[in-house]
């Protein structure tokens, strides 16, 4: 079967495999937002983040659900991905509160957005399921305050929190590029996503010209998808008005 | 007010206290059970421990919403337990992973009982709702199953984990201890709550004998609270087939 694009859809085993590492996503935000709560300067971020925290587990169990679901093993499905970002955490610890902050939002925005692209060309349950899932964005809600409101003025921190997002979103992406060149099931999730957006964008560019579909498979997507999260990226540190 | 045995029920200031207590409990059990299941040995037991620890944030919750509704400040009355473990934590630095599990059902089962207990003289709602917070045993039993399974046949073990018991509960007392010596609110809980007991084991006999109810507060109810506290240490450790 091929879609309406020319590009295979992923199948069955690529699609547990991109939901594995959604449920691994949640399970290290869960981990993190923890250990945030721990140090959280005041109770009342305490209380909100270990809300966050099992509301992380929550969405994890979905996930893991929809894989069984689909006939494959929970546990082996999650248990692939297990420390998928210890590296990236070991070379980006954070010195400060602000850090921590700036990491939750931008630094595993990154892997968020990377999900969701990859997302694009799944059965149409299992994408709604990573959207909605990814979607959740009460923890950024609060970094973005938080962050805000701490940089209005100060010109030493928002220099030194650009500066940092920088060496985040440059570890993240190397994060990307590694699971991409190791994960033929990932490579193929993200080829079939690209697909998926062409063909759409197509049908809108056709229904607004009256030309005839033209869209295939873009066959350098997961090269592309790096320009995506970069954008992704600079949208994200002007929202905060740090420089990218 | 008094009640049928002579005792002042708690003040609505003298109930917060108790509830900020449990609200801290469960605060306290979200960081031990987050923390333990990024060491836990296998991937199930690391999703079932998530599990609970997301569970402790909703029991929590349902304690800062009574306060609540009892018109005081839910933040003030977590707040002021804020580390109320702390002391007995680093006293009991668990080596090994059986020495946690013990900690857990056992350590932490001495303040959930002396919360229990301290429960019974409050108001009918707010008594039902600790009640129902500390008895999802849920994790105790996780941690029974896990315990019995690795003691059984191994002397060694069963005899290192009686004395780490034993260890536990002389920690654990002394924070009650403490607790009673520094908040005459929760004295005052203890001492409605052992009346209310007596009141219903005198009616229950005058039941029985047709005698009249005689029932008076116990005088020494704080000093005999470590009485109770220590018989359901004993029973919680014969269960694992361990000598209190």
């Amino acid at each position: 079967m091929t879609t309406s694009s020319g590009v295979e859809p992923p199948s069955s085993a690529d699609t547990v495999e991109l939901l594995g590492l959604v449920a691994q996503l949640e399970q290290t935000a869960f981990a993190r937002l923890a250990a945030d709560s721990r140090i959280a300067p005041t109770i009342e971020q305490r209380l909100a983040l270990t809300r966050f925290a099992a509301a992380a587990v929550q969405r994890r169990d979905r996930v893991l659900a929809r894989i069984e679901e689909l006939g494959a093993d929970p546990v082996a499905a999650i248990g692939q991905f297990d420390g998928v970002l210890e590296e990236f955490d070991v070379r980006t610890e954070p010195s400060t509160w602000w850090e921590r902050l700036l990491k939750s939002y931008v630094g595993y925005g990154v892997a968020d957005d990377f999900c969701r692209l990859a997302a694009q060309g799944l059965d149409e349950q299992s994408r709604q399921l990573v959207l909605e899932v990814l979607d959740d964005a009460s923890h950024s809600e609060l970094a973005v305050a938080e962050l805000d409101a701490a940089g209005a003025g100060d010109e030493v921190l928002t220099s030194r929190l650009a500066l940092w997002g920088r060496r985040l979103v440059g570890e993240a992406l190397s994060v990307v590029q590694r699971l991409l060149a190791q994960r033929p099931g990932l490579e193929r999730c993200v080829r079939a996503g690209a697909a998926q957006a062409a063909a759409a964008q197509a049908a809108a560019a056709s229904a607004s010209s009256a030309a005839a579909p033209t869209a295939s498979a873009p066959p350098n997507a997961p090269a592309k998808i790096f320009g995506e999260l970069t954008a992704q990226h600079t949208r994200r540190m002007a929202r905060l008005g740090l420089t990218a």
